[in-house]
């Protein structure tokens, strides 16, 4: 059998393990081929070609559940379960998407894209199951960095709580490299703990103890000294989990079917919450990948053979990320009171350059958005400058921390959201579509966003000088090749925009990441013989009406521009003025509806939300009824 | 020295324990007197006296940083801190706070109010403490309920991979009531291992090790034993704290002053991340709350001799919360796909009356709303209709989860906000205020909001029949005393509001609580010659533009009324579909300003925020120039 004429997992019971591993190399193969070709997450994958193969020999995925942390580690399982086929269009415009996602596999029991999501929702389904009197298995598969998350560690207290609740946890432990020296011990003590020698060790101690001084009083205690001696075998997560309630089994091979499929034998057998400890190495079969773990976690389309980067037409500027970086550094150079927080996104914040600049002004916490900015909260009442640089999507996880630490104690915290709007192919998991909404709720903070990467220098310079807590969002990507700063590194005026453009016709607000937009659609618009001001926002909170309101005043019209939701969002900061000064003109708000907004290129989602310039231009042309609507641009809306 | 003559905790310093066991009682005592009368959190600060008084012997509270979590164990605190003379105005408007506030003395190092945050908090202050080159402790105290949120997991795993950031973190174990048999020998053996016997036994086995089968295979990991041992004298906290990287103590018996100030001073000499584990009861000194913890937490005023509450004049209605249990009660009895879930909240929201009648369909996940919301999600996805009931302000933390887990898979989870809106005692940390603004941005969610608690009822029956992400929000305390529903338990329909009351000067639209007072309001404004249509706008999202918007257009003026944040919230939405729909009526939005609100009673708040009926009937005539504006009314304010 070929991969390729697989479509439901369960064609791959009762191959021998031979048939297993050929099947393995191809899955590996189409992998490889597919992300050199079209980028993506290229080590998770590997990493866990084996323990989905040996996982799902004992599943029935007809009934069986299984939750995959993350997601991204799940392209294997996206390879057997019917999407060979259409897998060369993954993470493309309607193609497959490079997460799972229950509404494009009958397989996907539960979407992902965020970390540490994964025993909670499978512990939901064992005890849906159980409340049902039904009896399928339910496995989770979560990484070592995942288990890091607090949501996670409050899952596996809950199920270590619940010793009749079958349960299997996989750990996919891709830090731990099993050497074949180092590695022989803990497998050997591993099979010694489940059978009769390990038995008699412990048997055979409790003897030996009675001899010991304190033996005797020791008696009442004696039965954790089993569990001291299990111990002697398990690494230090194995005793954590044992200590919480689950049976700890591991670590075995990642990349040996026959071990893997008997240690899931065994663990369905067992009952209640059971953790499979598996040692996985990310990129396993790719060399290159093997050897640079991080770089190749994912990636940009890539050759096979080199393992290089395709090459782009023409350099790209410096992306938003390191911009950020390069100016928070210089910052940073000149007071030590300024430190770097990520949440496990060193090379993706590029904090990594700081952490190399300046490793004492650096923390990486794991994954822990919740913990980053409480510490960063404390590090502020102590005289520090805190600077948490989280994704836009992620920093939803430390939404009450913003609330409860920061804001409520203005405390002076520099909040970054990267990849704020837009994200692209990652899709809806991913997209920083709520941060304006969330955040502009929330008393004592202050919101900015900036139009180019020479404005971020600004507002980096802003941000680390403003005495409460304060946030710049700006988005994925490179930026527009501006000059940046050399001198002149003074703070922006809190609140205040600027004029970019005049025009009498319409009033066009742009924030962040849609001001140039605002300025491309404010050219459309001049060839319509309709002039515009624009305006770029800078803040969002507190909004510039001082500026705005006079020009709205006397223009009637006006459009606001934002790459986030149109619910709660920069528009509706400006409807809520507006009505507040009994002011009414024509608001037109253009951002994102109230919709998902699935995978893509970035200018592929922007054409469907009708964002890109042509289009811009044409609604505010027909809100408005300015100008002369062109028929070409309506046809090709 | 008395109770009242302390203002600084130094003054403590020195003190013999007989002398400090006197302020304990004299603690005790006010604290007792002061809750008796004005009600507040009784049995943890109670459980903390002599914890407090031994951990500050032990710090110098103008250099030295203490941290406690929730901060309602805090009035001992706040009693050794200046705030003795003051303490009769607990929880009073413009009174000593409930909880920690940074703005209330230079004492409270951090504010809190939810849980789980101090160790996080404290751990930045170590932080900072090393970067800046200084010495000073930090401490943290949190409790056992307080551990199994995500965030102090986070900050443990990250504490523990620093081992030369001194922190110690007591942990309040009032879960472990020490008898005076079974505690002596977990007391004897912490002894041992923090002096020689327990070396001694360590190097003994060692030895006896290497006489065992597989003894001289195993030398390499024979360090290991050493832990293993350990553990012999420590709970399972304690290993989990171990292995973690984390030096273990205790426990320690957290009324014993002397064990209390021999313990820390050994932490604080340790140096790295240490805990120290003592045992307290809650309630102690107070017998009556010793044997009730549970109702004994925090309470309304009573009598000291018999533990009795205080009869209020009038008999109340039931509140909400009762409602909202009783209802979901009478849904699941007939449906057994109905689970309500709880995050250590049984009381507060009334579930406990669930758990009682329903046991398999009642989950208590302990204080953990992150897994809370996506143990729901996973519920859902097997065919249960689960229904995670909790505060407003403890929502804030499944944020996260509430985008990614139920609302992008679309998910039917029914969230019921308890506590939403002015929570009046509690205070900043508390307030249900956003969770309007921060749940309308998020796509494929229905909102919604109960007039009353009949309503409340019709909104049970529609969460749960929903096939989709819905919430429904409701305030804190008493309904209106309404008939309840006996027949008839039909579903709303989505996104239809209903009116209530008819008149053409201008339009009420309240949202959930603020619907009676929106009707009072009518009646004022009828008195001065306007008469109002009042409508009910049932939900937020989506709204009812189809029966609004024609109201709209015919009366021309509009006054939306909510209990929650201005900024993006109910009257945001509504302003959003005027300017969508090019309607420029002369809008008027009544809620919270962007400010935080302090703890006073309810309505003391709604006073300072503009917002009892006759409050609103004056700014809806200034607003819209209508009537006879009275000046009466306007001395009032």
């Amino acid at each position: 059998m070929h991969l390729s004429e697989i479509t439901h997992p369960n064609q791959l019971h009762g191959l021998s393990v031979t048939q297993l591993e050929k099947i393995a190399q191809q899955i590996r193969d189409k992998h490889l081929q597919t992300i050199a070709a079209s980028g993506g997450h290229l080590g998770p994958g590997l990493g866990v070609v084996e323990l989905t193969l040996g996982l799902y020999q004992t599943l029935d995925l007809d009934r069986d559940k299984v939750v995959w942390d993350v997601g991204h580690q799940a392209y294997p399982h996206k390879l057997i379960t019917g999407r060979y086929k259409d897998f060369h269009t993954l993470r493309q415009q309607h193609g497959i998407a490079g997460y799972l996602k229950r509404s494009e596999s009958r397989f996907d029991h539960f979407g992902a894209g965020h970390a540490s999501t994964s025993i909670s929702a499978a512990l939901g389904m064992a005890i849906a199951r159980d409340l049902k009197g039904e009896d399928y298995k339910v496995a989770a598969i979560i990484g070592d960095g995942a288990l890091t998350g607090g949501m996670a560690l409050e899952a596996i207290n809950h199920a270590g709580h619940l010793p009749k609740t079958n349960l299997v946890v996989v750990l996919n432990d891709n830090e731990m490299s099993i050497s074949p020296n180092v590695g022989a011990i803990p497998r050997y003590l591993n099979k010694m703990r489940l059978s009769a020698p390990m038995q008699f060790l412990s048997e055979n101690l409790e003897e030996q103890f009675k001899q010991l001084p304190f033996g005797e009083t020791l008696t009442p205690e004696l039965s954790r000294v089993k569990e001291g001696m299990k111990r002697l075998a398990v690494p230090k997560v194995g005793a954590v989990f044992e200590e919480l309630g689950f049976t700890y089994m591991g670590p075995v091979d990642g990349h040996n079917i026959a071990e893997l499929i008997s240690a899931f034998k065994e663990a369905h057998k067992h009952g209640g919450p059971v953790l499979v400890h598996v040692a996985t190495v990310k990129g396993k079969g790719y060399e290159i990948a093997e050897k640079d773990q991080v770089g190749y976690h994912a990636q940009s389309p890539f050759d096979l053979e080199t393992g290089q980067k395709v090459p782009t037409n023409k350099p790209k500027p410096p992306g938003y990320s390191k911009v950020f970086a390069d100016t928070l550094i210089t910052l940073a150079e000149k007071d030590p009171t300024i430190v770097g927080i990520t949440a496990a996104m060193a090379t993706g914040t590029r904090l990594d350059l700081l952490q190399a600049k300046l490793p004492k002004q650096y923390i990486d916490v794991g994954i822990a958005e919740q913990h980053a900015v409480t510490l960063a909260a404390g590090l502020a009442c102590e005289g520090m400058k805190p600077v948490p640089v989280i994704y836009s999507t992620f920093l939803q996880r430390a939404f009450d921390q913003i609330v409860h630490d920061i804001c409520i104690q203005k405390l002076p915290v520099f909040l970054a959201l990267d990849r704020a709007g837009i994200v692209g192919v990652d899709g809806p998991t991913h997209q920083g579509m709520y941060d304006i909404a969330y955040l502009r709720c929330i008393p004592n903070i202050v919101l900015m966003a900036p139009k180019d990467e020479a404005e971020l220098q600004r507002m980096v310079v802003t941000g680390v000088e403003y005495d409460g807590p304060i946030a710049v969002r700006y988005p994925r990507g490179s930026g527009y090749g501006v000059p940046l700063m050399e001198s002149g590194w003074q703070p922006l005026e809190i609140g205040k925009a600027e004029v970019l453009r005049q025009g009498e016709d319409v009033l066009l607000v742009g924030y962040g990441a849609m001001v140039y937009p605002a300025m491309q659609t404010a050219e459309i618009l001049s060839e319509h013989g309709v002039e515009a001001t624009v305006v770029n926002a800078r803040f969002a909170k507190p909004l510039d009406t001082e500026l705005m309101l006079p020009l709205i005043d006397r223009i009637g019209r006006v459009a606001t521009m934002e790459d986030g939701c149109l619910m709660g969002g920069f528009g509706s900061a400006l409807a809520e003025a507006l009505f507040d000064c009994k002011m009414t003109p024509d608001l037109l708000r253009l951002g994102v509806p109230d919709e998902l907004v699935d995978h893509a290129s970035p200018d592929q989602s922007k054409a469907v939300l009708g964002l890109m310039p042509a289009q811009m231009a044409e609604r505010i042309l027909q809100r408005f009824e300015l100008g002369n609507v062109s028929l070409e641009l309506a046809e090709q809306l």
